[in-house]
């Protein structure tokens, strides 16, 4: 076994695939939302605006594969399922606030930078 | 003018396309590799392997758009081009830094929640 020292950088390494879900957008919002404890499917779908169902089913399936994501059924009448954060989605949920709330507190600069380059274009 | 609360989970809001700017892999791996100084294009390619001529040029213009990164002409012949973090750009970088480390940290859990996903279904 060789070691491995996991790189992003290099394009063979499994962890440029894994930022690029962790980074996405859906999973930011869904993982975020899901701080607050568990959620059904319709309730996440009602909270991430704009999300299709078909995106939503992709996004859940791929973080409960990944281990972010617990996905739990319970034998009612009818079944109920609920999505929640496993310890390791809740480790995660951390990076992705602070990367949500930067993009809340910053938005403006970014707009003010926008039409700055916009106007010299 | 009516208050404005950014809201990323509003598909309106403009938080959420800038959101999927910052997250986007291309932006975490050229953002933090900018972090140690300015560096010229072809270099920048040269680091984040695998992003072809085309995305890099799309990516850096949208960051330079955005604010995020400045890019500096030399009048040197032949002219030397530069692109650097702004003010901006290096407060992003801390976030992004933590989601890199994070998916360094995390590779193996999520590779063995896959690997006992995949052998369950």
């Amino acid at each position: 076994m060789t070691s491995f020292l996991p790189d992003p950088y290099d394009r063979d390494c499994p962890t440029r695939q894994l930022l690029d879900r962790i980074g996405d957008q859906w999973t930011v919002l869904i993982v975020g939302t899901l701080g607050g404890g568990p959620l059904r499917f319709t309730e996440i779908g009602r909270r991430v605006q704009g999300i299709s169902q078909k995106m939503l089913t992709q996004t859940l399936r791929a973080l409960v594969r990944d281990g972010i994501l617990e996905r739990r059924m319970y034998a009612e009448i009818p079944p109920r399922v609920e999505y929640e954060l496993t310890d390791l989605g809740r480790d995660l949920a951390e990076p992705l606030s602070m990367l949500a709330e930067w993009a809340k507190a910053h938005m403006g600069r970014v707009q003010e930078a926008r039409e700055s380059y916009d106007r010299a274009s």
